[in-house]
């Protein structure tokens, strides 16, 4: 199946957001077996909108299109897609009464004509539940059966949740061949020498295909098969797992693309251990990412934010002296935080970090990118030295964050 | 003028990378006044590139291509924009002087064919050096001079570096009118309402133009004027903003798109104010916010995540009593947390956010999305109860969050 990614909305067209959307749908779609051949953007303008559609078409049998499905009077995707396939919209009461409900949470009174414009639908459509927000999706054939156009919400939680949910499946029966493919996460590893090292795997690889994905601070690899059943497939992808595994293993942390934080919650669930954590240059990333996992209160009663040094000594008990000697940036403060946030907190484990994230405060001797991650539990005492040099904040904290839950996955 | 932007390169369709030179152009293009109508982007195909470029010239009388520039067998946009625009392709000597003298850096001997291949440019064209990379890049006029196909290296650091040294010079010279725009960032507002509220504004707009975007958790109106000079263009969206913020003022916490910790830091440095945080809900997302900004640390000693009551007693002072009566997601939890947090840490502020983010935890009386956020600041002693009855953690956990910036702006 051919495919055109059509996204929808002047502000792409200012350049006043980046399109996540299309790399999103491009790789769902690839993975799935269905060739993107165009990704198109065009402003909020019902003429150039239909026109694209049909453009797409004389080439594609789907094309999908994100963006102008609000209540607003510039969102005209509905009426558009109608125009084009040849169906009209109708109200659909049960979408109606899931945006009242959903509103009266905002403690909304009354609803608008524009609220009541979302509740309508071409009516030879299937629509798609939206469960982050109020706007349904849906999808539209022709009346042979033989064009399809699937309308997506625009912005990208609601976009990626509705297509692993509802899409995903839609198209799933309308494919030919069974898929079945698995993500493998790593961290450790950058891409190019993943790719190097799986060169031998990937090369005149025809079925199970893999790939190799860079995000950030961390990478992955994609293992997929189209055989005629999804067990055959899936029997396939599990082979090659296990050869990639026998390359790559110890820098694989998950095997279902599954999170980090999310894999060591489980693991210390699993164990029924307990994690407090004491953040400087993180400044509670750490903190958030546990806690962004339902029921992680279960393995994590609190963490520390030291941003000052007053805050390390008060809170942590690190020494004066270890400060003046050492400095906040060293093994030996790391130490001494993981130390004093565990034995505080009395968690099993305590986890620290400090660290330079820049663009300021860097040395010849301590430069941006240095930090220190110290791991308290049991007898262990560990530190990791990260050095990276990089000069650039977002990134710095995020690796370090990383850093922090593959010490803690790899020596509990 | 009208202008597409097209990318050239299967990578794209595949998911593989993300377009941000799009994006990057997008608001280049527009900042000189040329309206952008298209994003497309089309496989390493000559056909179809071909009548992408075709296509765009229906509407547009510049198309700008990025990517296919290269060396290898699959790069060719060169002969596609002279098969289009009518030219043929002729060596330059000087430019294979130039790839030869590249090359001898990177101590690679003898010249391959597709290194030749990419001193060859189309005959009329005006050719751009390439300071970062071996492919040139180049604008070729049709013979009426009535449109301009201009053509760029796709790896971003070649293609904006060329933008800004040769191509937005070029380009100065060929466009009518300047553009200015503006973009008021909302809390406490949603899309619909401020669409409704400045309806009377909108309607029948043409010069300045208002458009209302939704982003999480907040929204934005975007004020943008096309003038003969910039100075005019900015006269023009200032008295439209002081419209706006007629009615909506109170929402509009930065009239230059700044986000919202980033508005509050600075104004907390310009009081010379500082503030600690004690949060159990957003489990830290407050501390990263704020420590996001370089330079926070002079607002910003540290914080506390007291996910468990115990850690709300031991390390915020929260009467065993008060958790008993009320529970920790009350009133009085909220804000004897902000009391301990501004007296344990010694900062002017307190601010504390307690709440059940979800998806469990909720019940009929304190139901999921319940939060309440506390407030200390001198004599100030405030709390606001957040009741958005919403099951979605992430954005729970995010709304607070903004909950306690906007707190801290409207209260200091």
């Amino acid at each position: 199946m051919k495919a055109a990614i059509l996204s929808v909305g002047t502000e792409l067209l200012m350049g006043q957001i980046t399109n996540t959307n299309t790399v999103y749908l491009s790789r769902a779609l690839n993975l799935m077996g269905i060739d993107v051949m165009y990704h198109h953007t065009v402003g909020d303008n019902p003429k150039r909108l239909a026109e694209m559609i049909r453009t797409a078409f004389e080439e594609c049998e789907l094309v999908i299109t994100t963006g102008g499905l609000g209540p607003t009077q510039d969102d005209m995707t509905k009426e558009i897609a109608c125009e084009v396939l040849g169906d009209e919209l109708v109200m659909h009461p049960e979408i109606l009464q899931s945006i009242k409900e959903r509103m009266s949470g905002y403690k909304i009174k009354e609803m608008t004509p524009n609220n009541i414009k979302q509740a309508e639908m071409p009516k030879r459509a299937v629509i798609f539940r939206n469960s982050c927000g109020t706007a349904p999706g849906f999808a539209l054939e022709d009346t042979e059966g033989a064009k399809a156009i699937i309308c997506m919400p625009g912005p990208p939680r609601e976009m990626t949740t509705m297509f692993e949910k509802s899409i995903a499946p839609w198209l799933a029966g309308k494919a030919d061949g069974k898929l079945f493919f698995r993500e493998l996460r790593c961290f450790g590893i950058g891409e190019s020498e993943l790719e190097t090292v799986l060169l031998p795997l990937i090369d005149g690889q025809t079925d199970p295909t893999l790939a190799t994905y860079a995000k950030e601070s961390e990478c992955s690899v994609r293992i997929a098969s189209k055989r005629s059943t999804v067990e055959e497939a899936k029997a396939a992808v599990d082979e090659m797992t296990d050869k990639v595994c026998d390359i790559v293993g110890k820098f694989v942390y998950s095997k279902d693309n599954e999170e980090l934080p999310k894999v060591v919650c489980k693991e210390l669930l699993n164990k029924g251990l307990t994690v407090a954590s004491a953040e400087s240059c993180t400044g509670g990333m750490f903190a958030a990412a546990v806690t962004d996992i339902p029921g992680s209160s279960d393995v994590f009663p609190g963490g520390y934010v030291t941003y000052s040094n007053e805050a390390k000594m008060r809170d942590l008990g690190v020494k004066k002296e270890t400060l003046d000697e050492f400095g906040a940036v060293s093994e030996e403060t790391a130490m001494e935080m993981a130390e004093g946030v565990a034995k505080r907190s009395g968690s099993d484990i305590g986890i620290s970090v400090t660290g330079i994230a820049g663009p300021g405060g860097g040395s010849e001797e301590k430069p941006v990118g240095l930090a220190y991650v110290g791991f308290v539990y049991g007898d262990s005492r560990l530190c990791k030295k990260i050095d990276r040099r990089i000069n650039e904040r977002a990134r710095n904290r995020k690796y370090a964050v990383m850093c922090m839950f593959d010490m803690i996955l790899r020596n509990i």
